[in-house]
C-alpha cells in the first residue's frame, strides 16, 4: 500500500500504453521488481482497463488457474512484462527492456522520425538492492548510460525479518552515486503526489544517465495497527485489520468494489491508449514509406518472424574439415547467423575471448555507440542471464545470447531458471564444459551441470559433437522462441564425426554409425559432446573383432524424449540391453537411458587441474574403458 | 606481478603466522580472491618457509596431483584458507573470516587475556569487484563493522576481454563508502611499498570499519612488452616475454631459483613463526588456567571434537506426537543443539520467521553484539552461502547453518558448490522445498532442485519426512564436518509417521514398514519428505486389498549408495521389479531407484499459484497415483 501512490501517478499520468493491446510496441515497460507487492499492479491493469485482470481475476488471486498468481508471470496475464518474485530478477531485467529500447532506437530512429521512443520504469524494493544480481545490473545501467530507465526505490526499512537496520544499513544512494546513476530523494511517499510527480520530470530530463527515485514510505500505509511491520511483508491483513483500515482510510466500499468515480477517472486510458497506439502507427506508415529497408527489419524484431530461408546461414561439415573447439565453431555459427537474423545480439561475462562470442561484422554495444551488438557485460554472469532475459521479452524478434564457462552458470541459475519459467528464449553459450579444460582445476571444471539442467523444466540442454552438432544446436536454439537454450561446448578440439547431421541434432538422438542389420546391434555407444568421438573410436575397435556396434549421439534429452516411440525404438532399441554411455560429467540420470543393465561411463567426483588428456586418463574416460565394458555386457 | 608488492609487505612483514604450523589458531587469515593469480600465493608461501609448497611444487604447477593447482585450493596445500577462483568468493569467504574472528573473540576474550585477536587480509581484482556476491558480503561486512578485514583491491584496469573501460566504469570508491567501509588510495602500487605499509596501519588504527585498500598496480609489471595487457590475465607470458622480462628487472637468476640473500631474508619467518605460536601457546595456557569453562569450549572449537554425547539432545518423536511442517521440527533441532554444540551458529536470508531458524537461547549478531549466534544474512542469498564457507574453515569447531527457500539455492549455487569441493561442512536449511508451499507460485516452487543436488559431488541431500527423519538430518550433518549438507523442509504440515527414525536416516534409505515376508514384498512404494505420509497412506489400503507392500524412506540418495550391497538389497531386493516412487519434483535420476519396469511419480513441469493441496491434486501426487500406479505393476 506504500507504493500505491507511485503505481497511480505511473500508471495514471506518466505512463504511455494502450490497455486494449498489451502487446502495441512502442509502449512504455513496467516492473514491478518487488513482485510479491503484485497485488496492487493488478489493480493498476484492472483500473486501466487490461482485459487481462476482471474484477473476477482480482477475486481468483493466488488460486488455481487464475490470471492473478502469486507472484505476476508475463505468460499468465497480458500487462506483465517479465515474471518476477526472485528478487532483484525484476531490476536486472529492466535493464535488460532499456538496452533493448536504446540499442533499437539507435538503430532505427531517424532524424524525422523517432520510432522507437520508450521509457522503463521499475519498483525495487530493500529486497531487491540487498541483492547482488541488482547492483550487477545497475552498474552495467550507469556504464551504458540508460537515461530512459526510471527506478523507484520503495525505501520503506521493512523486510521480512523485520527492520531493515538488522541487516541493511548501507548507503544506497551513495551506491548508486558511484554506480553512476542519477539519484533523487522524495521523502514523502504515502502522499507526496507532487514530489513524485516532480521526480520523475527531473529524471527524464537527465538523458545520459539512469535515475534512482527513493520514495520514503511506510509500509502497509493506511492500515491502523500493522503500518510500518514486517507482518504485512508477505502476508495478508486479515479481515479485522482490513475493516480498520478501511475506516482509517475513509473507504466505505465493499471489498473489489471500484466507486463510479474512480471508474471514470480512469476510464479515459481506454480511448487515450488506443489513440496513442493509432498515432504511433500512423508513424509507422510514414517510416515504412521513407526506409523500406529499415521498415522490414524493424518488423521483423517487432513479430518475430524469422526471415525466409535464414537457416541456409548455417556453416556445414564434412569429415575432413579440420578439427576444431566447438567453442570455435559456435563463434563461425554466431557470426554467420548475426548476418541474417537482425535481432541476434549478446556477449559474454568477460570472457568473449574464451568463449568466442563476439560478432566480427559488429562494435561494441556502449553508451555512446548503443546501436552496436556486442555487449560486454563485465564479470557479472547473474546480472547477465536477466538482462537477456530482459532483451529476449522486450520484442519477439531480439534473439540475445550471452556466455560464460559452463561451470558458472551456478551463479546465473536464478536468471536462467527465469527464462525457462518465463518463456523467454535466450541462447546460453556455455565453453569450456567439462575437465576436457584441463589446468584451471575442478573450480572451473563442471560435472553435475548437465544433469543439473536436463532436470529443469522448458530448458533446451544441448551438447553438441562437433560442426554440425553445434550448426544443429544453433538451429534448435534460433527456432525455440518459447524456450531457452543452453549449448556445452569444448575448449578442446575435436574432430569432425562421420555421420553427424544438423537433423540429428533436432531430434536429439539419432545414429551416427551402425554396421548392424534388423535393428539388433550387440552393442550400442552412446556418447555427447567431446566423448562422442571416444565412442565412436570405440566402435571401430570392436568392430574389427566382428561385433555389431551402433554409436549414439544423444545431443539433447528433451528433444529425443519428444520423438515418436517408434522413432526412440530405432534408435534405442528396447531388447538391446548392452548399452555404454560416455560423458565427462555426472552419471546420474543415465540409468534412464543404459537402463539397469548398461554401464555409465562419467565422473561423479570433483576433477582435478592437470592436462586435460592426463585428467581425461586417470579418471578413466578413455576408449579403452567403453570398449572393455562393451566387451562385458556383450 | 603487479601484486607483488602486496602479497611482499603481507607476507614478510604484516601477517603473523607459523609456516611449520599452518593450522595455528591465532594465525592471520589471507584469502587471494583473485585465485587465477595463484602462482603468487605459491611463492610466498615458499619463501616464508611452508612445508606444503617446495620448490619442486613450484615446478609442478598446474599439473596431476601437484600441491600447486591452477587455483589455490585449501584441500590440497596447507597455508590456503580456502579455495578461490570462482570470482568474488573469496571476499566473500574473507567476510566469513572476519565474522568468526569477531565472534569468538567476543564470546572468549578476557580483559586480561585477550586471546583471539587475528586480522583477516585478502587481495580482491576488478573481477572479484563487478561479482554481486561481493557487494552482498562486503555491505554485510560493512554493517557489522568487521574492523580487523583489510581488503587490498587491484586496482590494474584489466580483466579478461581486455581494459575495465569497456564494462566497469563504477567508482568503486563511493560504492564502498556507500557500503560503511573505510577506503584508501595507494597510487602507486608497482613500488610504493611505503605507501602499502602506511595504508595497512592506518587500516588497523579504524578499528570500526572494515578497510579497502585500492592499490592501482601495471598488470603483468615488469613485463616489457605484455605489461598493462589483457594477454597476461590468465596465460603465461611465454620463453621468450619471461628473458625480457628478466632482464628488465635485472635478476639474472634461473628459473625457480631463490638467490641466498633472499632466501637468508626470508629465513627468519620460521623461527619467528615459532616464537609466535609459543607466545599463544602460554597465553593459552593462562586463559585455560583462569577460565576453565571458557577454555574447554574454545578448546572444542579449536579442534572440531563434538562434545560426547551431543546426540543425546537430538529431539525425539513418536506417532502421536503432532503433526508439524519439518520447517519447525528443524527449529526444534536447531535450538537444541546449539545448547550443546558451542560452534553452532547462523541464519537466515531474510527469512528467519518462514525458514524458523532463530535461536531462542540467543540473540543477534551485529556490530556491538557480535557474541550472539542469529546471523543477520539480509537477502543475499549468494554471500550467506560463501560468508558460512569461511566461517567453517575459519575453525574445525564451527558449524555454520544458512537458510532460504529452497528454490533459492539457484542463488547460491556457486556458493554451494564451493562448500563441497573445499570440504566445508555447511548446514543448508532449505524450507518451503517444492509445489507444497501453495500459493507463492512457480518461482517460488523448487522442482528440480533435488535432483540437481543429488548429481553434485560431495554433498548430502537429505530431504527428512518427520520429526524422527529431521533429527537425524541433523545427526548427519553435524557430524559430516567435511561433506555439506542440504536439508529440504516442508511449509506444511506433516505427520509423525510410525517406523522412521533416526538411525534409517543415518543409511540413507530403509524400510518404514512392510507386510511381506522373505525379502518378496508385491510392490515397493519408495518416498521422500512430504510424500512418504502418501506411499505410507497408499500402502494401508493395498495391504487392505491383501497386498504385501513395503514402504522406503529414500532420505539420501548419498548415503544409501554408500551402504554394503547386502544392505541395499535388504531394502530394494533386486528381484522386485514392482516399485513405485513418489516425489513432489523432477522424476529425473528415479529410474536408478525404481528401474525400467517400475513408476515414478513427480513433477517434471514448472508449478503453479494455488493452495497446496490443489496443486497436488491437479498434478496428481496422491495416494491414488500410486495405488493405480502400484496396481498396475503387481
Amino acid at each position: 500500500m506504500g507504493c500505491a501512490p507511485m503505481g497511480h501517478v505511473l500508471y495514471d499520468e506518466a505512463m504511455r500504453y494502450n490497455p486494449k493491446n498489451p502487446f502495441w510496441f512502442n509502449r512504455d515497460r513496467f516492473v514491478l521488481s518487488a513482485g510479491h507487492g503484485c497485488m496492487l499492479q493488478y489493480a493498476l491493469l484492472h483500473l486501466a482497463g487490461y482485459d487481462s485482470v476482471k474484477q473476477e481475476d482480482l477475486k481468483e488471486f493466488r488460486q488455481w488457474g487464475s490470471r492473478t498468481p502469486g507472484h505476476p508471470e508475463n505468460f499468465e496475464t497480458p500487462g506483465i512484462e517479465v515474471t518476477t518474485g526472485p528478487l532483484g530478477q525484476g531490476i536486472a531485467n529492466a535493464v535488460g527492456l532499456a538496452l533493448a529500447e536504446k540499442h533499437l532506437a539507435a538503430r532505427f530512429n531517424k532524424p524525422d522520425n523517432e520510432i522507437i521512443d520508450h521509457y522503463t520504469y521499475v519498483i525495487l524494493g530493500d529486497g531487491c538492492q540487498m541483492e547482488g544480481i541488482a547492483n550487477e545490473a545497475c552498474s552495467l545501467a550507469g556504464h551504458w548510460g540508460l537515461g530512459k530507465l526510471i527506478a523507484f526505490y520503495d525505501d520503506n526499512h521493512i523486510s521480512i525479518d523485520g527492520n531493515t537496520e538488522i541487516a541493511f544499513t548501507e548507503s544506497v544512494d551513495s551506491r548508486f552515486e558511484g554506480l553512476g546513476w542519477h539519484v533523487i530523494w522524495v521523502k514523502n511517499g504515502n502522499n507526496g503526489y507532487d514530489d513524485i510527480r516532480a521526480a520523475i520530470k527531473e529524471a527524464k530530463a537527465v538523458k545520459d544517465r539512469p535515475t534512482l527515485i527513493k520514495v520514503t514510505t511506510t509500509i502497509g500505509y493506511g492500515s491502523p495497527n500493522k503500518a510500518n511491520s514486517y507482518s504485512v511483508h508477505g502476508s495478508a491483513l486479515g479481515a479485522k485489520e482490513v475493516d480498520a483500515t478501511r475506516q482509517n482510510l475513509g473507504w466505505p466500499y465493499e471489498p473489489f468494489h471500484v466507486p463510479e468515480d474512480v471508474k471514470k477517472h480512469w476510464s479515459r486510458h481506454i480511448p487515450e491508449g488506443a489513440a496513442l497506439e493509432a498515432e504511433w502507427n500512423a508513424k509507422f506508415a510514414e517510416y515504412e514509406k521513407k526506409y523500406k529497408e529499415e521498415a522490414a527489419e524493424l518488423k521483423s524484431i517487432i513479430n518475430g518472424e524469422l526471415p525466409a530461408g535464414w537457416e541456409k546461414a548455417l556453416p556445414t561439415y564434412t569429415p575432413e574439415s579440420p578439427a576444431d573447439a566447438t567453442r570455435n565453431l559456435s563463434q563461425q555459427n554466431l557470426n554467420a547467423l548475426a548476418k541474417v537474423l537482425p535481432g541476434l545480439l549478446g556477449g559474454s561475462a568477460d570472457l568473449a575471448s574464451s568463449n568466442m562470442t563476439l560478432l566480427k561484422m559488429s562494435g561494441d554495444f556502449q553508451k555512446d555507440t548503443p546501436s552496436e551488438r556486442n555487449v560486454r557485460f563485465g564479470v557479472r554472469e547473474h546480472g547477465m542471464g536477466a538482462i537477456c532475459n530482459g532483451i529476449a521479452l522486450h520484442s519477439p524478434g531480439l534473439i540475445p545470447y550471452c556466455a560464460t564457462f559452463f561451470v558458472f552458470t551456478d551463479y546465473m541459475r536464478g536468471a536462467i531458471r527465469l527464462s525457462a519459467l518465463s518463456e523467454a528464449g535466450v541462447i546460453y553459450v556455455m565453453t569450456h564444459d567439462s575437465i576436457g579444460l584441463g589446468e584451471d582445476g575442478p573450480t572451473h571444471q563442471p560435472v553435475e551441470h548437465l544433469a543439473s539442467f536436463r532436470a529443469m523444466p522448458n530448458i533446451l540442454m544441448l551438447r553438441p559433437a562437433d560442426g554440425n552438432e553445434t550448426a544443429g544446436a544453433y538451429k534448435v536454439a534460433v527456432v525455440n522462441r518459447k524456450r531457452p537454450s543452453i549449448l556445452a561446448l569444448s575448449r578442446q578440439k575435436l574432430p569432425q564425426l562421420p555421420g553427424t547431421s544438423i537433423e540429428g541434432v533436432e531430434k536429439g538422438g539419432y545414429t551416427i554409425s551402425d554396421n548392424s542389420t534388423g535393428n539388433k546391434p550387440d552393442v550400442i555407444l552412446i556418447g555427447t559432446g567431446s566423448e562422442l568421438e571416444i565412442a565412436a573410436k570405440a566402435a571401430d575397435d570392436l568392430r574389427k573383432e566382428g561385433k555389431a556396434v551402433r554409436v549414439v549421439s544423444l545431443v539433447s534429452w528433451e528433444l529425443f524424449d519428444e520423438q515418436s516411440e517408434a522413432y526412440k525404438e530405432s534408435v534405442l532399441p528396447a531388447a538391446v540391453s548392452a548399452r555404454v554411455s560416455i560423458e565427462a560429467g555426472s552419471t546420474f540420470g543415465w540409468e534412464k537411458i543404459v537402463g539397469a543393465k548398461g554401464k555409465a561411463i562419467g565422473i561423479d567426483r570433483f576433477g582435478a587441474s592437470a592436462p586435460a588428456g592426463k585428467i581425461y586418463k586417470e579418471f578413466g574416460i578413455t576408449k579403452e574403458a567403453v570398449v572393455a565394458a562393451a566387451k562385458e555386457l556383450i
